[in-house]
């Protein structure tokens, strides 16, 4: 929907595993930081958005994890709510806090995806992502999948989130109709490596080649272990404000959200778009631009072949050509349309809850021109394409937002 | 904040134990009905929030709830936001979609809540209570109830929500302030289970008299059993339509939500309002009425004495009047402010994410002189007041709605 949210303040933690953090504190990190980066104080927030998608899971916190966030840090009174969907709540709390600024209910919101996601007991934190598909679909699928295993001699589903076999059988689908090639996935970690690499606050930030993402631990083919995004915690938030709070802020180089469309997903046919599609097609009319006049990206490469089946779905390349636009090096910063600047979810990291979020502190940076080494020079526009879970055959949540300068 | 969003119609499913049923046919059930209630179909609506507090800790549906619901329906591509906020998941869902439809974003919206508390193992339904607070703070604070109890000899905490000794606690305060007595709570049960027995959706439909409440087993002291509402399973949905929409379906007796306001819990000295105090005025304020302008209330039962004090903070009595107003016969039906016709929490039941907008659901059918052998004569305004979780000395999340015709 057309949105007009200016974003006064972002800041994130590290995406890493941190083995002493719980959701306070790194909520708290990336608040403290986005209120300062805003030149506003926690009491100015007359709203708060708080996206998690696996504490109740992984840390037993079911309920009002928002509240639990922000009540140490003095921060009540105000309209707390906490909202789920899967891997793009993060998108989904963003949304929520721009329509309230956008329509001029409040002044100042808070958006904040936050996740604590490693655990001493690594299958809690698979059991968080297992929980984001029916949980009654999940159970037939394990069983088909080993059903599968034990025909190929593999081992499905065991000691990784299920979500990667979902991911693998699309990106076998991807190589059979388009002749793409297991190199172009490790392309892709490559690139993202180098990106993460520029990234200070990226889970990994050593740059892999495209024959070390290769040669790297098989998870379940093609995927190797460095084309799957890691299990990781993080806290990323931005302050969002109304057209009136930004002229009295006097912000320098207002960053607006003028688009966020979310769709869910559907029993679609194979010649139906997919939700990605779906909402990049609108996300473009609304903000009256086409795919040509993104200057920097930031989306969904949950695996390495998702990155690619998403150029092609944001209408980057003609279907089938990811594997080839990749290679040309386009996606690249200093290419033509620089994807995944921060390192993406394979580099930067994870975080569930949080990514959705992620995403918008590096294309306001990006846009404000303040990313370093990774700045993609003129940056006008960004595109964030963020998804989660699993409905039917597509993701039960999808989200592109769209900002400029 | 100001709203106008027309409820088009009202659904639920009876709240009670459904051993057979889960998440997806309770809210089929409860979504069906109000689609129908409203003379829409499934294809009409454009949005869904989804209220729902305990899935992820009772049936593993961690993530995705709404659309694990509302897909196999034949409902998708539409925006699902699943929400949460504790006890009052139901009333921040129905908040959500009234903003999209008064600010004129969509035409016809979704809220549902929706909760499977009851499961084999009863210590996982309790788990759920437990995840409404800060958990870190849950531990110190059985830790002091184990040995407080151990002191009197009782047990606490054992085999019961702790949330029933938070109340029990608030209960003896008011006792010895006020001078209010555990007959007072008595008869709200006693008053409540009377209107219950005439709502089939209640879980509960017999009638007690005060003393069998009184002489019902002790839960901890001054709570009996029938002071505290149930464990259940249920589900309540409301379709919300602009005014727009409202005139295209016309509706005949339209309910209006004129404004619905939330508030969370803050460090608040012993001097300053509840939340509930704080969004009863901001409430009255923003309908222009006072608490003598109201018909019927739905308010937040959760134990009998919270009804007392509710009365208080939403100003139809004066502070530590509140067992006398109950005593005067003025909150039953047939008096000046029938409070709880449907049974509320402690008799139609309790559970948790529906709750909220199962109190839409009966004041939508008051307002419209459809509820029966219930109805309020003449009943033009009512109030809904829902509250969730803890935070420090108040609830996480407290919402308070007024619709009138």
């Amino acid at each position: 929907m057309k949105l007009n949210a200016i974003v006064a303040g972002v800041g994130m933690t590290r995406f890493t595993k941190h083995p002493d953090k719980g959701l306070k504190e790194l909520g708290r990190e990336a608040i403290e930081k986005a209120v300062a980066d805003a030149g506003l104080t926690l009491s100015d927030l007359q709203a708060a958005y708080v996206g998690n998608c696996a504490a109740g899971l992984v840390t037993g916190q079911e309920s009002v994890r928002g509240q639990v966030i922000l009540h140490p840090m003095g921060v009540g009174k105000i309209p707390i709510i906490n909202v789920e969907n899967a891997c793009a709540s993060g998108s989904t709390a963003l949304l929520q806090a721009c329509v309230m600024v956008s329509t001029g209910i409040y002044d100042a919101v808070l958006a904040l995806g936050v996740e604590k996601l490693t655990h001493p007991d690594k299958m809690k934190s698979f059991a968080a992502f297992a929980g984001a598909m029916d949980i009654d679909e999940l159970t037939e699928m394990l069983a088909d999948l080993a059903k599968q295993a034990s025909e190929e001699g593999g081992g499905a589903g065991q000691n990784r989130s299920m979500f990667m076999d979902v991911y693998a059988m699309a990106a076998r689908a991807h190589m059979e109709r388009y002749g793409t090639k297991k190199e172009h996935f490790a392309m892709v970690a490559a690139k993202n490596s180098f990106h993460g690499s520029m990234n200070p606050r990226a889970q990994f930030r050593d740059v892999m080649t495209v024959e070390q993402v290769l040669a790297d631990r098989l998870i379940v083919e093609p995927l190797t272990r460095s084309m799957c995004s890691p299990i990781g915690d993080g806290a990323a938030a931005a302050v969002v404000v109304s057209e009136r709070k930004a002229r009295e802020l006097g912000i320098a180089k207002p960053v607006r959200v003028v688009t966020s469309v979310m769709h869910s997903g559907w029993n679609r046919r194979d010649d139906e778009p997919d939700t990605v599609e779906l909402c990049a097609r609108e996300a473009y009319e609304e903000a009256g631009i086409g795919p040509r006049d993104v200057s920097v990206i930031e989306l969904h490469d949950a695996s390495a072949p998702a990155e690619i089946m998403n150029y092609e779905s944001l209408g980057l390349c003609a279907k089938g050509e990811g594997g080839k636009l990749v290679e040309s090096g386009a996606t690249r910063l200093g290419g033509r349309i620089p994807v995944n600047t921060s390192g993406g979810l394979l580099r930067k990291g994870h975080p569930v809850g949080a990514t959705g979020v992620a995403q918008i502190v590096e294309l306001t940076e990006q846009l404000q021109g303040r990313a370093g080494e990774r700045q993609v020079a003129g940056a006008r526009i960004g595109l964030a394409q963020n998804g989660g879970g699993k409905k039917g055959n597509d993701a039960a949540a999808m989200l592109v937002t769209i900002l400029r300068t």
